[in-house]
């Protein structure tokens, strides 16, 4: 198979990319890729809160605690580097220290990340002399970046805004399988030239995180290598973060609905809007409950508005309902205000033959609301998943 | 189709029952049953902690407030009567007052349950005019009953032991999909002779249903009208909560296990016993939590060794552990101890082509340990699923 096409899009200003071959994925496709800017950035960080969290995620914390700046992100793809034990420690370490002694960096001003199979030692040889010819081949297409750090996603994520000023925001992840991030995200990179304030960015992270990564399900399993990173290297033009965060947040919820869309085995986008909640974070919960059902995905999957699955998933995230006062739509249709309500069986199952599939539900308790992206459940997500080592 | 054949299973001392098919089942097959006792009972009940739990689940927890003894359970499959407003409320309520009335008992003595399709008014004049007959046609085969109320399930599900005295248990089980019990279950009747200390017993009922139903998982979706309900007439003898607990609990764990390898679309049992935890609720959330993954499912529908996705769920689970002093072994094969162990794959896959598949986990930071059960999720899951209405 030839890798997916994609059009290029510009990294921001002092930003560079490089992806090769070093040998990690068996298919010979490109599996190490870094970014690099030319200045220090200042950044933000979140991690999987997995108790078994590889040691990518691991030193990456380490990194942002100590609150330094950093030059550069190396990524392979292929194999996760988690559950490696202390060796995997070790080499995680090695590969930042390649890329700093390359780039003639301190190792604390490289974030490293790994995707792919749990449980296998790097083949370390292959990766360190590919990291050693990575900054040979530098370019400025944050697409081949976005190519180089798929897994089993079939087409590759990337997203940008442009801010005041002429500085601009570009976005690339990854997703499909192992997909439920917990106050993280499976992979997603942010890169602006936009001169930020660093102590701010750092403190609303976590909100943004909240309401676009952590808002996507694609089968409720968290990931133990999960994390989200924007790196801003203040080239372009200074922008304020009232400017600079809803544009932020624009960007990785593009970037969260194509890994909801990309889910293995997906043919559809699940799109979950939940009103009429105490809380956001009651209303985000619903939504997501809704949204990592397999059986709402599997009626989604068969077109069939099985509402009675949306009650089921909002009575069992515990968030507060009062179900009299509950309403519920699937793709603009009624079919639930505290009762039953009577509806074109055919009609309805028709209007979920689209693109993406969208249900509206009022809890009727309070004012929050939230939104959360998941996808159907085919069998060939079984078929990915049932044979993926062996 | 042809019901499933089951091997006769004799009711305790007192009790009866009756099955017929009332219309509610397009198949035409039995769909309204009873268990009647001539006596009686002291009873515990567990139902499920959905925020939008039917209304038999509601109304027997009121009835079991009121703590007073029951005489008769009234059953149909095919309609859970949930998420039906206020007529479903009336409706359930009808139900057991109609057949108190043919019984001469106190709608109070009579309990109901509902399981099948949500969202649905039930067809009363067709349940009411069943519930006038059921008296008709007593019998005291209990595998009538577990017949009667499967939806999805393909095998009815009984278990029964024998206690001192010569008092008998005997349990009967539905389940299939939406199985993921929260402080309930699926459908668990139990029915017993003994005389046991009633306030004893439901003080004991929610730590057997924690490390029985409610270890048990099939979806991960937690069904609006689970429930779990022991009924004692005291007619054989009397027996100690000592001699009853331990019995009760190998009936639960028996019909638990039957409910996970009776899965929609299982073809087989997925057991994950997790020791070395810091206490038996955290054992019992990471047990369950990787019988609830998919991908671990996945992996075990393929006969595929990858011990990465235990490490994964694990994490994910929240449970403490000390990632280097965890193992993990599939089938009684060590693959991991705090790093990755040389296996034979080949070995390992084909010792997984069992009826039942074992993974053995210490999180290694306490003493505690638990067991929890599920099954492999096919293709076949997502068939059913996704064309349940229409």
């Amino acid at each position: 198979m030839s890798e997916p096409a994609s059009s290029p899009l510009t990294l921001p200003k002092g930003f560079q990319t490089a992806a090769l071959a070093a040998g990690i994925k068996p298919s010979g496709k490109s599996d190490l890729s870094a970014v690099v800017s030319d200045t220090d950035c200042v950044w933000a960080f979140a991690g999987t809160r997995s108790t078994t969290a590889a040691a990518c995620v691991t030193r990456n914390r380490e990194v942002y605690a100590a609150g330094g700046p950093v030059r550069a992100l190396v990524v392979n793809a292929g194999n996760a580097n988690a559950a490696t034990g202390k060796r995997g420690e070790r080499d995680n370490a090695d590969i930042a220290d390649a890329l700093g002694s390359v780039l003639n960096v301190d190792m604390d001003g490289v974030l490293t990340a790994s995707t792919g199979i749990i449980g296998h030692p790097l083949p370390m040889d292959r990766v360190l002399s590919g990291v050693e010819h990575l900054p040979e081949d530098l370019g400025t297409d944050a697409a081949a970046f976005a190519t180089a750090i798929m897994t089993t996603d079939l087409r590759p994520k990337t997203a940008s805004a442009n801010l005041p000023g002429g500085a601009r925001i570009v976005g690339v992840a990854k997703g499909s399988g192992m997909i439920h991030p917990d106050m993280a995200t499976m992979f997603a990179f942010v890169f602006t030239d936009a001169a930020v304030d660093g102590p701010g960015l750092r403190a609303a992270f976590s909100a943004v995180v909240a309401r676009t990564f952590n808002a996507v399900t694609v089968d409720g399993d968290t990931s133990t290598n999960d994390m989200a990173i924007v790196l801003a290297n203040g080239q372009a033009a200074e922008v304020a973060l009232t400017d600079f965060l809803p544009a932020l947040e624009t960007v990785m919820r593009d970037l969260a609905r194509q890994i909801a869309r990309d889910g293995e085995g997906a043919t559809r986008l699940l799109t979950v809007r939940v009103s009429g909640a105490l809380t956001e974070a009651e209303a985000l919960t619903a939504a997501r409950t809704c949204c990592v059902s397999p059986l709402l995905k599997s009626a989604v999957h068969g077109n069939d508005p099985n509402w009675g699955r949306v009650i089921m998933a909002v009575g069992r995230s515990g968030a507060a309902v009062n179900i009299e006062g509950m309403t519920v739509a699937v793709q603009g249709n009624p079919v639930f205000a505290g009762k039953p309500l009577p509806y074109d069986d055919a009609a309805v199952s028709q209007s979920m033959k689209a693109e993406e599939v969208i249900f509206e539900i009022d809890l009727g308790v309070g004012g929050a609301s939230g939104e959360a992206w998941g996808c159907d459940l085919s069998a060939e997500y079984v078929s990915i998943n049932a044979d993926y080592t062996t």
